[in-house]
């Protein structure tokens, strides 16, 4: 009965954080399964640390444990918080960071982790990671019931992903929201709003570069050359081929992205 | 009768790509045991992910799964494949990345991923760790027979490493392959090539830096001297005591190592 | 009755070092659970690594064997040890690495590795950790002796770290000994030292960097401030709220750190 528990830090690799907060499960329920998500989320980025969350959740099975730690808000008024919903828990500090991924499934209960026999003692200000958050995670896994956790409330931070802009002409005017790894930029344009526009008449311009159409995978691009296409995620993407679009344009996360096209045909399909 | 499931990736450790795999995995067999090998490859070298992969297959137990994805061709043209040998499967795609650790082992059979019964869906185009790799994987892990999770093929990329050229006079002339984390140089030339030369006659070039002799460790060489040894992989290696060679040496993947010796006297031992 | 298992080296995250090691115990108990402290050590820092794993000992449950390789020494003089404590064993190179973290634990006795029997085969004078270290975890997690892995000893290398000075009027001249991955300083100042003085009117100096008072987390300071706080590892620790103390103050681990306040009057509590 013990369950999956995910870990998603801006801790870094450096340091044994989130090997502590490991050994604190492992102390509470051995038979948790731990798996990382990532501790490479940027020091304090709440929103990069929240894409991150939501981009995983669908994939874990149903009674997964997220447990997240980007918390500048550390040890003063923010609180602890669990979410529970239909699918899964998420523990971390209140602050926006568990609401993109808790808001794709169905909210149950908002529980604010105040209750002290689930802390360890002594309690810090500085890492509640090790001291509240890993002994939830590890006692839900264990059958403790959220609501034994601290007392159930009616409201938390959310935070919401800037909307793109629709303009004239069935323009649109996004943002880069997320920039991974390979410096591909992740926009807040969604694949669904791409459909109104003929695929073969997409552009997407984000500064003075313009990509024309939507490639259907990296490699068609060709060597070196700038693609757009919607991505593993259901985001417009910018991507360079064999290449670090990031590093190529010297974007930045909030970036202006403009994409137009010719309007699908009344009745086609 | 779960297996362990190791994973090699350019994904590096911002994003939380190979968390989501673990999801997948956990997903459908949650009994696998999932072992990272590394994330850490340099995105798009497929050489890299080979080399690091082929230095770890021996070191694990009988009937692991190795998933190794480094895929710049994804969602194009390469196939995503399978390769059974008589100790381990090998998963990821089919450019070459599996095949310096496949070759250490008896080939059985070769299987395109090419049944989608066995694939995420909807399967998207540029993330087959998620939607192929990671599933074909944890299906094996829960007992699906290799054959099943597509069609038998016969053939497949093979990757081949540069050989050293052997010079006159029995020099040898190699290359560096890999650099690792500390910048140590590991050249294609192996501990064996080494066994013609009177070990104390042989000397390394690399630049205009010059080594004389070989060490049996790194600190024998005494703290910012250079030193030549047969690493843990077995091959010939350029490395800094106390430093980093790569750094100190300004070498890169590629650059040229020359080895020279004295010929062991014949009939001596 | 299989153990949990840490790793903590300086292997970094770029190369299948230690996923190398984790097929290793793989094989010998696959029932062992194995924890990742950290592998972002410095490349042979000792002194980081020994605090790294000193930090993270406590909150592990009792049983745990906790494997530590920063080992610049490999293959050479240094001895290969164990050291079982009532609390756990430590397994490494006998050069420090283990000292401040089994000084906080009782110890049994010190066994130096040395029973070839329970190394790999051929043995590396390179890759200790894949040969000689991570096959005792797992031997004793698969219930071999301690005393069983080679030669009980009496002594081994003890790490100190450097104590602050006390100065006149009560004065702490302390240093910098470890810096996180968010550029927080932590020093060798402990929580304790600091209850001689009136709370409010402690400073704290470092270069022309003057803190006035002890906060109680990192955002109370507001936006960009450095502040002073009693860290999570029970250390006096510089950090700079939303931001990075270190980059902001230039600093590296030795750095002078100078405390002063008024002394708690008399008879007060």
């Amino acid at each position: 009965m013990s369950r999956i528990i995910t870990l998603t830090t801006d801790f870094g690799y450096q340091d044994p954080f989130a090997g502590i907060m490991k050994g604190v499960v492992s102390g509470i329920d051995p038979a948790a399964t731990i798996i990382d998500l990532t501790h490479g989320v940027t020091p304090q980025d709440v929103t990069g640390g929240a894409l991150a969350l939501a981009a995983a959740v669908d994939f874990f099975p149903d009674g997964a444990v997220h447990v997240a730690v980007v918390d500048p808000g550390v040890g003063g008024d923010r609180r602890p918080i669990l979410l529970e919903t239909d699918r899964a828990c998420f523990i971390g500090p209140d602050n926006g960071l568990l609401s993109l991924a808790a808001n794709r499934q169905r909210l149950i209960r908002t529980v604010h982790l105040s209750n002290p026999a689930y802390h360890l003692r002594p309690t810090s200000t500085t890492f509640h990671g090790r001291d509240i958050f890993a002994p939830a995670a590890a006692h839900l896994s264990a059958g403790v019931p959220p609501e034994q956790l601290g007392q159930t409330v009616d409201t938390c931070e959310a935070l919401s992903l800037p909307a793109p802009e629709e303009h004239a002409a069935g323009r649109i005017a996004g943002k880069v929201i997320y920039i991974d790894g390979f410096g591909n930029l992740t926009t807040n344009v969604r694949g669904e709003d791409l459909e109104r526009f003929d695929p073969k008449s997409v552009s997407v311009r984000t500064g003075d570069r313009l990509i024309r159409g939507l490639s259907a995978n990296y490699a068609s691009a060709g060597t070196g050359n700038y693609l757009a296409l919607v991505n593993s995620w259901g985001f417009l993407e910018i991507s360079r081929c064999d290449g670090n679009a990031q590093a190529g344009l010297d974007a930045r996360v909030g970036a202006p992205v403009l994409v137009a096209g010719d309007a699908v045909a009344v009745g086609a399909k």
